[in-house]
């Protein structure tokens, strides 16, 4: 017998699969508001379904597909279900699927302008649209003194604006020679989690993160911001940094932009504004208002791929002065250098972010946006924004249930009447049933239910089903509490 | 006219969509060999050819897959060619951008085992196959004391680490309350940069990341790191990391494990091996003498997505104690409390990164282990090593060229005898002409080229072809260099 002389699949077996798999999402995509949403196994579950050692020969293709229905479909919680209305809606879509398979294929590393022109120019392109279609300031563009980059999460967003904010406040000494423990930063007990993480990877210590009152929205209060800065800045420290958050995660709160941003020009402080999820809301119009005051921040982030139908990972982070981020982040060892980097005519996106290399992400995004236009992701964003006011109308005539916060856009925080042990059982049972799933927070020391409207197929049906079966769940569980 | 109810790609058109795409793919796949390698396009170029604005209407998608070929395709570095020899392989495969689509498609958040239990537990054990087909140390495996977690890239395992090792060594301190300037790490001038990003990143200062000499195979010299630790111990600092290199890469040199691994362990310093690209190799038993010493690492990665037919981002990430790293980088705010988590029965692995949100990465790794088999794998890297050092053999048999570096495994350093201005010009005068692309660094102070080997579809030809070109634009220099 001769021996084989490759063990690559060739392009007509990719061909076969790939159109296999292709069909696979396709009767996933109309099956999946079918599936239980939140995953059935017990942990342990799939990995017992896995072969204790790798496999010394190869195994033929057809097998492996067959296991995504027998292994991996038990363990998948379904995102993209009607039926999700758990944390943040993550929707995707045809066209940025496509995006991330034409990724794939090209198989590029795009972290200089030179290892795939198209890969940096595309995404600078697509960003500047971005500014553009959600009417941001022009100062975030690449053609003013700013410009975009996809970043993987508003985590690293933060985290990257935050150490640009550090070495811009210390002249880069921080860089050079370490941290003091000396600079603080600003933000609420709403704000995401990240900004913490990102104090100690930072080296600026948790314990330097100040958190600022909250108004009855749980908002901001810039008063107490001003207060504390100046308490701060009399103890010897130097303020450097303030998060704002135009929609929180537990409740789509908005700070108070205009007045924080007041007071971060004049004490010479870096705004950066998280608009995770909500960023995407000002596709339309109506809802820009979440913006006001973006002119004074000097960094920005939203997720396109929270809410704008494309792929995870793709945060489009912005700042309005590129030097400063590429001053703090580039490293230039002698491998990397190149003509087009030495003209300075281009941009190498690894001295925008944390990892140095990056793939082609800004393809979904421009199928995204070619696929639907403007005026297709305007209609859905805003379906979803009605779905959920909708929502909050019927929590509203409701006799059990109240709102537990402002509904500004597709995110409903509300709670049964009867305290947390109820609360918490409607949503365990439910999720447990697999009907739908949805997740809770803490508001005023009180569990909160969250209705977080915005999957791709999500229709009002969908959110009906949803009201209907939490309403069910909190009666059966009060008629059973009466009997016992 | 009735207003449209729906801009989304239906299923049958991401069907129809879908398969043309995997088409055009597999027809890349067999032309790419006959494209310039390296993008033609000058600064710009594929700006110029978008349009200013986004669309207002959504367009077919048949316009959007013709502008493949139109717009991105002249702005291509074609990664994926047979005659790509620059920076490090960056090798995909079949079963790899298909694991990359089924992973867009389900479109999973996998940041807490319980968003899709079969993300993190696909995942854990994949890795823990990675130990087994590497003969990696036992403690990296999750049974044992360790485990694995995909990182979208080496500068990102590299960060983990050194975060991890701050905090191990101050017990948590600079978590709390930021850095100091005391602590030092110790690397070398032939050491990644991404090192001394990190220092920067983790507040610790560049000044403070000691470079150690190398000896003449640009190897770690562990007398030098002995000493400058007993001199850093002596003026009051902190010594708490070492990252030792296993494949460099300027020259793919490989740090003495054993001898820097006992510094470290009488030192109580955390040791990172950094082995990127050259880890792969250890598939085969021939060349495992690469992790000879790796018993005494803390930490380790080496990037399927080098050499491993794995498409961006895969950087396997190994910690021996995981729960210095989970201590280090966890947060965890109400909105993300469940059941699960509570019961420590599982990974959580937002807690062993950066970010917060993450993707089904584990597919494509799972999808290139059983379609290639350990021995599929082996096969092709044996061949890629085989054909570097078929490469090394023509160089050292020339009167012209000499070699820079020994040639442990799949990178050849190598140089023109006449210095550095003919071996800048035989560079660029062959990657402008699209035949071949490939890079350089700087050796001893002299420019020295780099043929790195282990493209998916090279082979013995391509190589050959390079050897020619290379040969032939060197005397066809020189022969006009005696004319004028």
């Amino acid at each position: 017998m001769g021996k084989q002389s490759s063990f690559h699949m060739t392009p007509d077996e990719f061909r076969m699969y790939g159109h296999a798999l292709v069909d696979w999402i396709a009767d996933y995509q109309q099956r999946v508001a079918t599936l239980p949403v939140l995953s059935q196994v017990q942990p342990g579950e799939i990995r017992a379904m896995l072969p204790p050692h790798p496999p010394t020969h190869g195994e033929p293709f057809a097998d492996i597909l067959a296991d995504i229905d027998r292994v991996i479909l038990p363990g998948v919680t379904h995102w993209q279900s009607p039926n999700f209305f758990a944390y943040f809606p993550a929707n995707v879509s045809g066209p940025s699927i496509l995006g991330e398979l034409l990724s794939a294929g090209l198989g590029v590393q795009g972290m200089l302008w030179i290892t795939s022109p198209a890969c940096t120019e595309l995404e600078t392109h697509t960003l500047d649209w971005l500014v553009e279609m959600l009417a941001l300031p022009e100062k975030f563009k690449s053609t003013s003194t700013g410009g975009g980059v996809i970043q993987d999460s508003a985590s690293s967003a933060t985290l990257t604006a935050l150490l640009a904010a550090r070495e811009r406040a210390t002249n880069f000494a921080i860089n050079r020679a370490g941290g003091t423990g000396k600079l603080v930063a600003y933000a609420t007990s709403q704000t995401h989690s990240s900004l913490e993480k990102a104090m100690m990877i930072a080296g600026l210590g948790r314990d330097n993160l100040r958190l600022i009152d909250v108004d009855e929205t749980y908002a901001m209060r810039a008063d107490a911001l001003a207060d504390q800065i100046a308490r701060d800045r009399a103890a010897g420290l130097t303020p450097i940094f303030v998060c704002a958050s135009v929609g929180t995660t537990s409740s789509n709160a908005i700070d108070p932009l205009p007045a924080i941003g007041a007071i971060c020009q004049s004490e010479q402080i870096w705004l950066h504004v998280d608009a995770a999820m909500a960023g995407t809301a000002a596709l339309c119009p109506e809802f820009r208002w979440i913006h006001a005051g973006l002119e004074y921040a000097d960094s920005y982030c939203f997720n396109p791929h929270k809410w704008m139908f494309t792929n995870f990972d793709c945060d489009a982070f912005f700042v309005a002065d590129r030097t400063a981020l590429i001053n703090t982040l580039s490293i230039l060892p002698e491998y990397l250098r190149n003509e087009a980097t030495k003209s300075g005519a281009v941009i190498d996106y690894r001295d925008w972010q944390i990892p140095l290399g990056r793939r082609f992400r800004a393809l979904k995004l421009w199928f995204v946006i070619r696929h639907y236009g403007v005026e297709g992701l305007q209609f859905h964003v805003r379906q979803h924004v009605q779905m959920a006011q909708q929502f909050a109308e019927w929590v509203r005539a409701s006799d059990a249930f109240e709102l537990a916060a402002p509904v500004p856009l597709n995110l409903v925080c509300f709670r049964h009447k009867g305290g947390d042990a109820i609360n918490q059982r409607i949503m365990e049972r439910i999720n447990r049933s697999g009907d739908l799933f949805f997740t809770h927070t803490k508001l005023d020391g009180k569990l909160t239910l969250r209705m977080s409207i915005g999957q791709t197929h999500t229709q009002l049906e969908h959110v009906q089903r949803a009201w209907a079966r939490i309403q069910a769940e909190a009666q059966a569980i009060q008629g059973r509490d009466e009997v016992i």
